[in-house]
């Protein structure tokens, strides 16, 4: 099987504005594991870049501590394979920001898509957005914190990708499950 | 679509033995986010039971303790979607008393598959191991924690699941981005 290096995929992980458990829009804090569960998905599947975005100082602090300690500090040396996965992580203060390093990158906007646990209007399947992914568009997956993305992210999405089913209606994965199904689908070896 | 109940599949994740980083067999400590976010994944795809493994008496206190707060204490009546997916955990001491526990519940010794970041002889694809699952074989996925299942595990193994592959030789995902990918690939929605 022929490897690839990195695609033209990117990951944003929005911490605000989110969905609070009645529906509120929040913002959401930074957790550790967030971190290195999907940097980790991101390193294993090609992602090209991997955005934590928040609009938080303190939180923008918390996450430039956590990545100088895997790109460059302690982490680095004691766990190589782990820095590795830390290589793609980048810290971005709003979604426009981790638009515009995408667009830099590739010269070109790239496609925003959301995920969402309830199924939206204007989905793409997985098919088709593999499909759209390996023609070489830019794409940007966006998923939220908390309760999911709030509207004024969603409404902004080129397509939105059907809420994930095990076929039993229970729908709360982790976002970090969330995520690595997510890439499975998209850029993982077709397995059947 | 149609919606399922329950399938014959559990999962059992093993804290004793596994191996440490230098590949000696080590026991690991339970981590409370490996207890939600599979229970989580077990619940959206039918799992029938959640075994969590460990022969020490302190974590498994840990973990009885964790279960009474989300089974029926103070989380499930806080998070209801929670509470459903605490509901298929069980605390194991050995894989032996798991695979007992799934004996009794299909009247049949379930098939042991286990899953490794390196391809094992004796695999079976995902499409051969989706066909005998929805065939109706009782089958108990067995995951490792730490740096994955020492070989007196492995070898009791009818049949190893290949290694999941992002086409990026890099094969570093966490132990709940693996089992969640695993049960995509193995119960999830047909997607192409």
């Amino acid at each position: 099987m022929q490897e690839i290096e990195r695609n033209r995929v990117a990951i944003a992980l929005i911490h605000h504005p989110v969905l609070g458990r009645k529906g509120e829009t929040i913002g959401s804090a930074v957790t550790n594991l967030d971190l290195h569960d999907i940097a980790r998905i991101a390193r294993t599947y090609g992602i090209a870049r991997y955005f934590v975005v928040t609009p938080y100082d303190d939180q923008q602090k918390l996450v430039t501590e956590i990545l100088a300690h895997w790109q460059s500090g302690h982490g680095s040396t004691y766990n190589p394979a782990r820095k590795e996965a830390f290589s793609v992580v980048e810290m971005a203060k709003s979604l426009d920001e981790a638009i515009a390093a995408m667009t830099n990158m590739f010269k070109r906007k790239p496609a925003l898509v959301t995920t969402s646990a309830n199924t939206q209007k204007s989905s793409v399947d997985y098919v088709q957005a593999r499909h759209r992914i390996n023609g070489g568009e830019p794409t940007l997956l966006v998923f939220g914190t908390a309760h999911g993305l709030a509207a004024e992210v969603t409404s902004r999405a080129d397509y939105t990708l059907p809420a994930i089913s095990g076929r039993t209606g229970y729908n709360h994965l982790s976002v970090r499950s969330a995520a690595a199904i997510i890439c499975d689908r998209l850029l993982g070896e077709a397995i059947n």
